[in-house]
């Protein structure tokens, strides 16, 4: 009688129904601890402070983007386009471990706990885990980086349109309950093809890819850069600022062994290769340690570090204005005297309650590789030259804004005080 | 014991759950013959035939436009403006009628049948009802013209971003399977507010009305001006444009007694306000007659309007395409000429077969009024001089297009031939 | 440089997303015109009058009954399920055409217009569309039939958990928006598998059988069994059979000419083997046809008809009562006495207007074939023998219902004078 | 100019849209750190692991049942019952409030860290409450207990279809994707009304109890008791009980403060209110601390605590087989032995990794009160003697099933060892 294949793996997933696995290295791979490690990062970090829902997962992703990844292969191959079996397994494994170099809370802590570059990190374990699974990894690797020949199934893994941000745009608005950046991933598939080599879109797919461009945009704004969010990402960064200036004044405070070693030192990439025990430190860390020690710093004797862990714990964040001008340094300054006063706080201490920057929104960077539209005479142009193109403009134009970060004293500062524009 | 009050009725919406009813003007207006009949007038007339799923009815969209005015009228209570129970009534039955002077297909028959705009028709058949009703109607007509006080009434049934549009939106991409065009319909109602009598959106919603404005132009192109699409209704206006030549040139074809009489003569709107027959005869049409009729004529005697009919069910549509060139006349009168002799026509018969135009797609008209921002600061601007908002020219510019049919014939007609750039 | 292989067509589905077409058999079936012909005959006859978004056609619901089957397929292949391509066109082909020999309004005026069961009739058709196709449906005809080898392709087409079934449930409960009924088609067909050749269910599945099982007894109720639906359906076959009675007695009524036809005379199997010209006459006939018919009665000089018609076109239906009590002749008699004297009928007409019978509601079939559960172990069970099985009588039984329907009189009739347990 | 009312706040819900908050009373309590901290308590404790996006939160859930509750009361007020602004904060507050009392992984560890039941603690925390708001919630405290006149307030809250209920099934269902597990809430709100001081449900309501009841029942089955979810709880009880054992022997772990003081002794509902500090260590916990613990005690001396916690976060759970036959003392003492042997461990280990016990699944208790059909006569009677109601047998039968986990030893054992008859 015949039997499903022994290990056929089928995973439930709310948006795209069912997640089916194959490949017994590709299951080798989610059950590695490494990979596991992903279910406790969350995805977008401390956005569920204002989006309840969004407590979806790392892991949860991955397995996402790797399912739009064999969907994309299944339809090239339908439209003739030549993927071995070696291949698929590989660019899913690569797309798979994409995203392996995150730490707890992804972008916002990614260089406070380890400054290296996540993407530089992953490549990292990749190579790790090749030696560990006797380099059944290579092609994947290979395909990482670009440098495998049939560049198509590198630009599925990362470029302007690949898998990655299919499934977080749908899974972070699924999540969130945002339905503006909600991507129709499935259309968008359908249309994709190869032309020279590269992952090109069909014409009539068009209107999706700019419906895909603008719903990032909104995801930008309205989720990603949401001021309540960016407040609550900056204070968890103070906090993790002033903890390891602690530690290097040679102060003791509370902390897991892994979280001290990495706040004692900084870490480069040559110290990770140098020293294994430093990226098994950095992999035993996820979301949840984080927390308890910001729970734990909650009484710690430093009057900064436990005032910021309050702030956020109780959700007493600093007040942030976003603003198209520029913030100078002396307003800054002025402002920091006024809090260190108003405050009674130590000389510097203000330095973590007041504080400016920028934030981007970028939905589609024509310094990048254009996304490539075929025609249906077979020629291939890049979508911007495309005359039904909403004005590409509009989208890749670089949409910086200032910020500006600071408690909220009363009587004390205004939006009038900042002499900052109406914000809207 | 508390029941159900007697009459509140129940709707199952595929797309908003329910929509209950609890006035008695409102079911009465539903249960009239001339309501009744928008059951079987489908919303977009011949798009089913590229997406099956479209077989939704103008009943089902007014009632659904209906349902989001209660919301709205909802909301803006809830933010303290003051609506009373005989406004709102009144505003459902304007929103509920506002499509009712609509004939068979719509947009498509729009002037084959009855060359009276179906606007003015709309408010023809309110005033005939408001006799019939003892003036329950008279508020509701005043808010259809714009002569009640509250003028943010009448913008909720007819604006830049009125109920109408909210649910036709929503409703044809529900059906169509086209999600780009997909409208958060809850949110951007969530967000309405009155300014100086004047409906608004709160600037938090800037995100979602550009969305909306999105997702309308996709909707147009994808859908409402679709090629096939397009092509099949120029066919039907064809059809009724012979049959009616046919008649004037004394022939006599099989047809409904209601069709007949409006095809042997014209109508105005003054024809309507001196004999009632006129209106009574209109509205007994519906698409099923079209159909019919359309099956009788298959196999009428003469060979252009049967030709034309055969063309239409069984689908052999003439070949469309859309340049953002101009079709010279010279060029059409030469395109006639050899249809006429490859198909050995009579003379004249050949412009029932090759005909151009132009089609337009106006996501948000500039020359209409502007969408409303309402800042936090309670300032007011137009929603294009927000800084955030997506280049506004990129979607209120004009998007015309000339389009040219023609039958299919071998060996005769390419793209070359036309000397159009390639279609994209 | 590769394109898209020339005749792949994607249709767009609000409900599975993309229907993909490879074969061109299959292309030629659905643009053939007595295909074309199901767009014009709703699923769910008159269901809309309750569920106004019920307009979905058969059309539509065959090519979705495909798209499912297609699934299957697939899965049925990854599970090591040998089908040929071959094999997958013909059963893709007997799925599509299993409605094939509908007729308008489907099962309401099944036996009105030609009494011939229109499983019969469908597969009249496929013979007679074998011929013109030059036999390339013989082994869909085969497998229609279950006299093809491996008869698990007959059970994908028809059985307890058939495709079309599957199908059907979910549109039904898309258009209607009775989300009671909505299965989750993907899990069950993720299930699906094949043992000693007949279509079983994985033993994991269970839930998902009995969660289809317990979703189509709340459609029966809730929608294909609805009170009003009922009674406007039985008012349709009224007046049919009072169309046919007047031409049988020598009456000429207004009516196109096949549907003249086909009410002058019986047609059996038999009528449509020895003169092909029948089942053109029936093929050219769709819901529009009956509707156009309908507005014509409405003003026919039977007083009996065009009050049927009157009825059913203002929606001034028959009461109707549904009972588990035996409703006697006796009673019925009775009845009709009363409404021909209130009513001042001739003798008979009253026949027209009270009469009973019986609906049934049959979710799970047990004298059918069993759906059978593969056990882990390799072994096969029928379902209703697992301990975990919700007890099968509950849904088996056969649920029959008696209803009456008659003309709401006033002070005439009411619950107590029918002496009718009350109606729940 | 108007403005929206100061403090309304509107939430984001994947599920529901918008939760629209308007007391102040209510936003007092989500700002309450108590109920913050319900933000690192997972709605579904360990199925995550089986289902990844069950991610959700405590938090979450609360606010959905709360909205549900407002959408009820709407309904209700609709329909004629007299509902006070007051008494309708105070159900929210009640249903808000209605898990206060889950500690860390609810259910999971509801009796290892705190053998309290966690809705004596939910109402020994709102008396807490109570004391620090001044008292504004002492009707919501009255509701919750059933001592307010208006019974049905409390049904609400708590019942045999109560809106928390409604909400974490319908909850549940989205964020695993067992779509067999969704409830139509929105239809079932509209079917509720008040009899005799009563939630009763109108008896058009009633396939969608059924639906209601069979959905539960397939939750339970395929989510909530899912072997692998069960495994996996079992461990984590396993666990703390370990941890607490070497506690009581004297040892020392490491642990966070909290968390060690409660593992140290047993705390009663007394000692909660004889010592107000045992509340405020138990509030402390959230699952983050739980995690943090079991990643150190990874390596803890200990040989069984550490073999528990390794195989916990490497997914190396326990067997796990779930039968109806009853699994004796003898034979778990058996395999006791047979594993000892087998790990090499030492005396009264093997209980950790060996161990029976029985689960339960009960959709509908007729023990509890009936839910209540209210007929269109105005006569109520229980569910279950509709005669259309599916066999209530079926769903009220408790459920039982005995359940044995032991390690996977090679050669050891297997099903037949066990002498259970297949487990399907």
């Amino acid at each position: 009688m015949s039997r499903i294949k022994n290990k056929t793996k089928i995973i439930n997933d709310p948006i795209y129904g069912f997640i089916i696995i194959e490949s017994p290295l590709i299951l080798k791979i989610i059950d590695h601890p490494y990979f596991q490690r992903l279910r406790r990062i969350s995805q977008t970090a401390l956005t569920y402070l204002v989006y309840p829902g969004a407590t979806h997962t790392r892991f949860h992703h991955a397995l996402g983007a790797m399912h739009l990844t064999q969907k994309a292969i299944e339809i090239l191959r339908r439209k003739g386009i030549e993927i071995t079996w070696t291949e698929e397994e590989a660019t899913l494994a690569a797309i798979l471990l994409h995203d392996i170099g995150h730490g707890p809370f992804s972008h916002t802590l990614e260089h406070s706990l380890l400054p290296v570059r996540h993407e530089e990190l992953s490549l990292f374990i990749m190579e790790k885990l090749n030696i560990e699974f006797e380099y059944a990894l290579s092609t994947a690797i290979r395909i990482f980086r670009d440098q495998y020949p049939k560049r198509f199934l590198h630009q599925l893994v990362s470029g302007q349109l690949d898998m990655d941000r299919l499934d977080y745009l749908r899974r972070d608005s699924f999540y969130t309950g945002v339905h503006e950046g909600m991507v129709n991933s499935e259309r968008l598939i359908t249309m994709l093809h190869v032309h020279e080599n590269e992952l090109v879109i069909e014409s009539k797919g068009i209107y999706s890819v700019e419906k895909f461009l603008i719903a990032r945009r909104l995801m930008y704004w309205q989720v990603y850069l949401h001021k309540t969010v960016l407040s609550a990402e900056f204070l968890m960064q103070k906090i993790f600022e002033r903890a390891r200036q602690r530690y290097r004044g040679g102060y003791k405070i509370q902390a897991g062994r892994s979280l001290e070693a990495l706040l004692r030192r900084d870490i480069t990439i040559e110290t990770l290769r140098n020293d294994p025990v430093w990226l098994s430190i950095f992999l035993s860390l996820d979301d949840t340690d984080i927390w308890t020690s910001i729970k734990q710093w909650y009484y710690d004797p430093d009057p900064v570090l436990s005032s910021l862990c309050i702030r956020l714990l109780d959700r007493n964040l600093l007040k942030i204005k976003l603003t198209d001008k520029e913030i100078s340094h002396d307003y800054v300054s002025k402002l920091r005297r006024m809090v260190r006063t108003a405050l009674a706080l130590n000389n510097g201490e203000e330095e973590y309650l007041v504080f400016a920057g920028k934030v981007e929104n970028k939905a589609y960077d024509q310094s990048q590789k254009s996304i490539k539209l075929l025609l249906s005479s077979g020629e291939c142009i890049p979508i911007e030259e495309h005359p039904d193109f909403l004005r590409i403009e509009a989208l890749t134009e670089l949409k910086e804004r200032n910020f500006i970060c600071y408690p909220a004293i009363e009587g004390l500062l205004d939006g009038k005080s900042l002499n900052i524009s109406p914000t809207i």
